[in-house]
C-alpha cells in the first residue's frame, strides 16, 4: 500500500521560485468595492479593503481574496487565512473576515479572475512589433497588437482590440473580430473568418486541409495510389470562442466548417472537415470529431471522447469521457462506453471472457432451451 | 427529444463574410474542356462552358461545377443550380445542363479540385524571403520558395519547386524532394529525407527524439531515474506524403523511422521512432503507432486507431477507428474492438456486469456441468 | 495471407539519402577506453580501437560500437559485422571482436549514446543570434545559445548552458534552469520555472491556459454560455525533464500545475491544469490527465492512458496502454482496461452482445434461481 504523498513524491526545484512580477490586467488597486460591482454581489465588510490576489481557501494569505463554494469545503474556510471571501448570504455567518455576498460563487470567481490576469499579448506592449510583415493589402485596425515575428496575410483584416502574439502566421484573406486573442505560434491559414473575443491558445492550426483523398483504383505505384482532393473551403468561427493548445480546425472540402458562438475547446482537440459545432457546445482535452458530423448546441463533450462521421448529434448531448459515439444521437442526454481500469490480472480474465462473449451467450441460450437465431 | 437543427443550432458572426480572394493555382478561366483534359473525361454540352467555382450539388450556381456519383445524390442532383455537372454516361439523362462525362466522378472531382485551389506558399509570393536564416552549407534550387522567418540548416538540400513557409525550421542535413509544400510554422529536425510532392501542414514536428529511456536501477535521487537514450537515426519520408496538423513522426534510435510512398497521414498522428509505414497507407485523425512496429502497404487506419510496439502488421489492413492492436496482425481483413456509446444508465449497467464478467463465465459452466477449468 | 515484408511494402525514395555530416557532441575520436569510462566498464580488446559509429548488431560494420542485451539476440550477435560490442562479463565467449565488458548493456548503450549525438541547438553555434528579440529586464548567462527569431520576455532567467533554438517564445517571469534544451517552435508561457537539465521538443506548450469556465445559467446569447475562469497559477518543472512533441501543460487556475524531478513525457500528451506528477514517473505517447489529478513516482503510464481529474494515483503505479483510469487508485500494481482488437465480423457480435449483458446476466440469474436484486 503506498497511497500517494504529494510532499514526498515531488521534488521539483528547491529553492527555485519564479519571479512574480507584479502586472496584471488592472493596475489600479482593487478594493471589495470593485469586486462587488464585477460580481454583482455586496460588500458586507470593508468597501476600501484591498486585495492583490485571489487565491484558494487553503493558500490565501492576509491581502487575498478567495470563495466559499459549499458545504464540502467548510473546514477550509474555518482555517483559512484569506482576507476577504465570497460567498452566499447564507454562509455569511462562517467566516469572520471581509465578505462580499454573491449568488454563485463560483461563477462571481470567474467573473473577479479577469480582474487579476496579466493583459493579454505576451512580451510586446502594443502596437505593430517593427519586425512583423504584413501584407500591403491586410487592414489592421488602428488600435491592434502584433508581436514580433508574426505575418499577416494579404486582404486580412484585424478589428479593434486584437492582440496578436510572437511567431503567429495569418494567412490572406481572414477576420479576426474585436478583441480577439491570439496568442504566440497559432497559424491560421487563409480564408478564415473569426469571430469577436475569441482566444487561441499557442499551437492552434485553424484552416489546414481536410482529409480528403478518392481512391484511383489504378495500379499506378504498385496499386492503391490516393488521389487528394483539395480542400476549397474555410472555417468559420463565432464569437467567445476559446480555443486549446494543438487544437485543429480543418477547413472543408467545398463549404465552410463551422463553429458557434460561445463554443469552447480545450487543447489536442480534433475537428474535421465540414463539421458544425453548435453554440455554446464545450469538449474537454483529446477529443475528436470526424468530417462532416453536426454537433447541436449546448453540448458538453468529456475528455477523449470521440465521434464518427457524417453524424448529427442532437442539442444538450453530454458524452462521457473516454466513450465513442458510432451513430446519429437524436434525443439529449448522457452517454457513454468507458471502460474504467481495473488491476490487470482481473482484466486480463475479463478480457479474456470478452473476446468469447457471443459463445458465453450461446450457452445460455441454449441452457434456456431457446431456440437458435 | 431535441433533434439537432443546424439552422438552430449556429448563430456565427450574423453579418461577417471573408471577403474572398479569387486567386487559384490556375489564373486562366477554367472551361469544360480543360475539366475534361484533367479529368479524362468528355464534354456533353458546351466545351468553351466557362466555370469559377467547385461547388455541392446543394450550394451550385449557374457558373459552377459539380459531380453527381450516385443514387443517393439522386434529389439533390435534380434541383441542382449547376452549371455543369461530371457525372457517369448512365447517369447523362438526369441532368439537362452541361456534362462532363467520366468514369469515376468521385476521382474526377479530385482531379478537377485542384484547378480550383489557391498555389501554395502562403502570403509569400515567391523566392526567398529577405528574413529567411539560409545556412552557408545549404543547397537551394532557383526555384525555391522560402517564407518570412524560416530557416534552413546547413548541408540541406532543397530542390525543385519546394515551397515553404513562414516560421518552419528545417535543420541540418535534410532532403526536400521536388514540389514538396511545406506549410507555416512546421518543424523539420536534421537528418530529415521527404520525398518529392509531399504536403507537411502547420504543427508537423518530424524527426524529434524517439522516446527511449534506460532504467538506471540506481537509489540515485530517491531511486527509479530514468537514462536518456540518444536517438541518432533520421525520418526517411517517400515521394506522394501528406502529413497532417500536429502530426509527429520520431526519429529512430539507431536506424531511420521510414514512410513509404503515397502515405497519408491525418491530423494529430504519433509515429514513434523507428515505424515503419508501408506505401500508401492511410491514417485518419489521432491514430498512434507505438515504436518499432512495421505496418505493411495500402493499410487503412480509422481515427483514433492505436497500435502497440514491436508488432508486425501485414499489407491490406484495415483497423476501425477507435481500436486497439495489441498483437501482430498477419491477414489482410478488417479488424476492430471498439465500443460505441449507448446512454448512460444503460452502460452503467452494462460495464458492471462486465466487471464481473469472469464470475458469470463461471456460473453458466457449473449450469452446464463443465468442469472447472 | 499476407505476411507484412518489409522488403516490398517499403520503396522511398529510391538512391535519395541525407548526406549525414559528422558533427557530433565530441569532436575528438571515441576510442573503447572512453566508452570503457562512459559506461563504467572495462575494455577486453584494444583500449584505442577507434569507433565511429553505434548501431544494431544486424546493422553494424567494422568501426561500429554495439550492444548484446541477451540471449533473444544471439543469433544476431554471432553474424554480426560489428567492430566492437558492449555485453556482460557471462557473455564474452560469444563475441571474437573488442569488447566493452559492462554490467548492464542496455544502460551502457544509453550512456554511450550521448557520444555519438549531435550537439544541440540545431543550425546555430552558439551565443545570441542577433534577430533574437531579447526583452531589456531578461537576464542571460554568458553562455547561452538563443537561435533565430526567438523571443525572450521580461524578467525571466537564463542560467548557463541554456540553449534555445529558433522561433521559441519564452513568456515573462520564466525561469530555465542550467543546461535545459529547448528545441525549435517551443512556446513557454510567462510565469513557467523549468529546472536543470531538461529538454523540450518542437510543438511543446507550457503554460496555455488551464480549461476552466462557470456556467452562467442565464439566458443571454440564448443560454448556456459559459464563463472563463482566467488561470492565475503557473507551470513548475524539476530537474531532468523530458518533454515530447506536441505535449501541452497547462498552467494552474489558482496554484502551479507541478511536475517532479525526472518525469519523462513522450509526444502528444496532454497535462491539465492543477495536476501534479511525481518524481521518475514515465509517460508514453498521447496519455491524458485531467485537471488537478495527482500521481505518484516512479509511475508508468502506457500510451493513449487515460486518467480522470481530481484522482489521486499512488507510487508505483502502472497503467497499461490504451486504458481509462476513473477512480483514485490507492495501490502500487498494474491497471488495464484495454481491449485488443479482434476481426471486425466476431468483433460484431462480440459487440452486440455486450450491449446486451446485462439482460445476459439476468438470464443466469433466473437459471440459477439466484432472487433478483
Amino acid at each position: 500500500m503506498t497511497p500517494a504523498d504529494p510532499e514526498r513524491a515531488f521534488s521539483p526545484n528547491p529553492g527555485v521560485r519564479a519571479p512574480r512580477s507584479q502586472r496584471r490586467a488592472t493596475e489600479k488597486p482593487i478594493d471589495l468595492g470593485r469586486i462587488a460591482c464585477v460580481t454583482g454581489g455586496r460588500v458586507d465588510g470593508d468597501c476600501a479593503f484591498i486585495v492583490t490576489a485571489l487565491s484558494s481557501l487553503e493558500k490565501a494569505g492576509a491581502d487575498s481574496l478567495s470563495f466559499y463554494a459549499g458545504p464540502k469545503r467548510a473546514a477550509k474556510l474555518k482555517t483559512s487565512g484569506a482576507g476577504a471571501v465570497m460567498l452566499k448570504a447564507e454562509h455569511a455567518g462562517l467566516f469572520p473576515g471581509h465578505k462580499v455576498i454573491v449568488e454563485d460563487p463560483y461563477a462571481a470567481y470567474a467573473r473577479a479572475s479577469a480582474l487579476f490576469a496579466p493583459p493579454p499579448g505576451g512580451i510586446h506592449p502594443g502596437g505593430i512589433h517593427p519586425s512583423a510583415v504584413i501584407a500591403a493589402g491586410a487592414s489592421l485596425h488602428a488600435d491592434v497588437t502584433v508581436g514580433p515575428y508574426s505575418v499577416i496575410g494579404d486582404n486580412s483584416r484585424l478589428e479593434q482590440g486584437v492582440v496578436v502574439g510572437s511567431h503567429v502566421s495569418v494567412g490572406g484573406d481572414c477576420v479576426l473580430g474585436r478583441h480577439t486573442v491570439v496568442e504566440p505560434g497559432v497559424c491560421i491559414y487563409p480564408r478564415t473568418v473569426i469571430g469577436r473575443r475569441c482566444r487561441l491558445a499557442s499551437g492552434a492550426v485553424i484552416g489546414a486541409s481536410g482529409f480528403g483523398y478518392a481512391p484511383t483504383g489504378g495500379q499506378a505505384d504498385g496499386g492503391g495510389a490516393w488521389l487528394r482532393i483539395e480542400q476549397l473551403g474555410g472555417v468559420v468561427i463565432g464569437d467567445d470562442v476559446d480555443i486549446g493548445a494543438h487544437t485543429a480546425i480543418d477547413r472543408g472540402a467545398l463549404d465552410d466548417t463551422v463553429i458557434g458562438n460561445g463554443v469552447k475547446l480545450d487543447n489536442h482537440i480534433q475537428i474535421a472537415h465540414n463539421v458544425r459545432v453548435g453554440d455554446h457546445t464545450i469538449m474537454a482535452g483529446c477529443v475528436a470529431i470526424a468530417g462532416s458530423t453536426v454537433i447541436g448546441a449546448r453540448c458538453q463533450l468529456g475528455g477523449r471522447a470521440s465521434i464518427l462521421g457524417h453524424l448529427q448529434i442532437a442539442d444538450d448531448v453530454r458524452v462521457n469521457a473516454g466513450s465513442f459515439v458510432a451513430r446519429s444521437i437524436t434525443e439529449a442526454g448522457v452517454y457513454s462506453s468507458m471502460i474504467p481500469a481495473l488491476p490487470a490480472a482481473r482484466w486480463r480474465n475479463i478480457a479474456a471472457n470478452l473476446r468469447r462473449l457471443d459463445r458465453l451467450a450461446e450457452k445460455v441460450k441454449k441452457l434456456r432451451g431457446d431456440k437458435p437465431t
